[in-house]
């Protein structure tokens, strides 16, 4: 038998969706006549818009035919997807990317886990904590980690606790650090970062050397106008940061699978020697190398997402989610909980009552009123003693969750 | 600037297919009037089966009703699909397989990219040469390459040569290795592996601590009666062995993406203090930590390659290739070259007149015939004075270019 990659061995038990599903699979498994609202793993509920269905079809019927046949495709996507890309959620803005710096993949989750092949191997890693768990498992499964302590934490990563006693805003890391993962409008926190407090991290890792990942998947739940939608509309920040966007809730892509990351040409590493690498180049070649790009049916279905008719309806999409994230925040404050996010993004962070758990408050909110949401825990180390939940279920579905936590959660 | 991942500065220039586009696009653009015939990157030419393009579009109609939306899948693919494949792939050949022991991906080139990840980076591996890149540059990316010297080849690899001298057979390893990369029918030189070989290779990789990854992109391709679809035919495979197929070649889904692995539950690796360790729970873990599974909509359309109409679809693509590869394989021969494989695998590998390398006579066939293939010397030191051709074009293109070959290319 060869030798393992050790390295996988220091993630924590299964991966938390993963326990959260098989939790609930066993509730129901007892239970089989209760019917519960899930309100865990974010995933959307809203049929896909009309022109992105239209899009996928005819783009389906176009493979019925040698002569629109597509095959292999960019190994970083359509060009068509990426001028698109960058007209809209970048031009539009003010922000100028080329679409040589956009590359078209399968998943936000891919690119979180990829992006960290580029750097050394002893690169060190600061992550907001909480945070989405795959910033850290890639990590420790590339040996960046060492084995967690009982709280989950891990030695060889820099966390940079968001509660809400720092309003969840991290502080600036006491030490060097390579990379930095940051994600606005925050999942699972809901919290948002001013564009003054997002030029503060910009100008310390350009004063610092250090990379940051920033994860803008939720960038369409924005509603503040003051609010920076993209690291780039910061001075500076082509040169220090990597930016991903996910088509998953904005467009309602879950199941489709599409996301895009931004390597800006002046991003650069360094070799142990000394000399600048581009970043651009690293991750084109990682693609190349490793991928063939998202089906072309799924890119044309994206590319219709720009569609003026596409813009509308994936508008009405967020407005629905959103207005269930005020449903969710005012009801479940009205049940006497305290809770954060749900203004400028999908996500409703509740404070578990005092001396309660996060996987304690799962299974009461799961056992009394049939609710599911994800331990805050499951986040990391600063995220116990809260509990995530989703503005993406139905509209019925997050009254009544509001509705239940209020009468049948026992104190 | 953060340190790079400096196993990626030994990758050798760019990636084999980029560069042929390269060259191919710059003779386009000097000779704009010039039809180019390309039997190149292996690309199909017949548009999908008419089921799987209604199965796309009957999966991307489910998607405009809520109560049809499908979200987030499987992270390892739907089960309607994975016990499709068990029973069509494996069961009808007699050889059982759980659906739990597939993982569906986006793609061979994946699979192939991401296998190594479980393994220590001090893993020796074992390629055939010549070889599909990935399973080199993924390693090479890894680290446990070194950097390639004169001839491309790396110091960290165990290279199993394949020539017309051995039959294209490799020898086994002469010194001790734990992966090694296995492909048949073989891409690049359309070798195929007998029963007897393949299970000297199973044999050895049991006796010798190794683990075989099986690439059977092509098996479809198999005419042979007596050759083995899968290495899980051979005994005691299922504790050595993981095999990989693809959707692309058979089915046409090089646009579509759409591939699965195999890993018996029985196939382990170790730690360095000697326990054992499921490789099929550790490759589990790596695809839920870094993927959300493949599309819905691709999945059913995969799904539907398994119904008795896809079965005769599907059929009938691979019989329509073939046919090209009997008409370029026996045209090359009256042309004058010595020509291989074709015969169970859609790719022949000829061998470049003598003192002709690789690359020169890439440039050759495009100058003189406009016939585009791939130099042999791109998939691995023993690849050199070879070049492939694929029978992926059309039907026209495949006999014209050996019209062209014959005519037009100079002594």
């Amino acid at each position: 038998m060869p030798r393992i990659n050790e390295a996988f061995l220091n993630l924590r038990a299964s991966y938390l969706f993963a326990e959260v599903k098989r939790r609930t699979q066993a509730y129901r498994d007892a239970h089989p006549g209760v019917r519960l609202i899930d309100l865990g793993i974010g995933d959307v509920t809203l049929p896909l818009p009309g022109v992105v269905v239209q899009a996928l079809e005819d783009a389906a019927r176009e493979q019925a035919r040698a002569e629109t046949l597509r095959g292999y495709g960019p190994y970083v996507g359509y060009e068509f997807l990426r001028t698109e890309i960058a007209a809209h959620d970048f031009g539009a803005r003010g922000v100028q990317i080329g679409p040589d710096e956009i590359f078209v993949s399968d998943g936000g989750k891919s690119d979180a886990a990829n992006i960290q092949e580029l750097f050394a191997q002893d690169a060190v890693v600061a992550l907001m904590d909480p945070a989405y768990p795959v910033y850290a498992d890639a990590n420790v499964m590339a040996g960046r980690s060492g084995p967690a302590d009982a709280s989950g934490r891990y030695p060889g990563f820099v966390y940079l606790p968001c509660t809400a006693e720092n309003d969840f805003q991290p502080a600036l890391p006491d030490r060097p650090v390579d990379l930095i993962y940051l994600c606005y409008p925050n999942n699972p926190t809901g919290a948002v970062m001013t564009r003054a407090a997002l030029r503060r991290w910009v100008d310390y890792a350009r004063a610092h050397e250090a990379v940051i990942v920033y994860d803008a998947a939720y960038e369409a739940y924005i509603r503040d106008a003051e609010l920076p939608h993209s690291i780039y509309e910061i001075e500076g920040a082509r040169e220090v940061a990597i930016e991903s966007r996910s088509f998953s809730k904005s467009a309602g892509f879950t199941g489709l699978r599409m996301a895009y990351t931004v390597v800006p040409r002046e991003a650069q590493g360094r070799t142990g020697a000394g000399g600048a690498v581009s970043l651009n180049q690293l991750w084109l070649r990682r693609q190349s190398t490793k991928s063939n790009g998202p089906p072309y049916v799924i890119q044309r279905a994206a590319a219709a997402v720009y569609t003026p008719e596409g813009q509308k309806q994936v508008r009405a999409l967020i407005d629905h989610y959103m207005e269930n994230a005020r449903i969710l925040r005012e009801g479940l404050e009205r049940a006497g909980l305290t809770v954060y996010g749900g203004r400028n993004a999908p996500y409703i962070w509740i404070r578990t009552p005092a001396g309660v758990s996060s996987w304690d408050f799962f299974d009461r909110l799961l056992a009394e009123a049939q609710v599911v949401g994800v331990p805050g825990s499951g986040f990391g180390p600063s995220g116990e003693g809260y509990f995530r939940v989703t503005a993406f279920g139905s509209r019925t579905d997050s009254a009544e969750a509001v509705e239940r936590i209020a009468t049948r959660l026992r104190d």
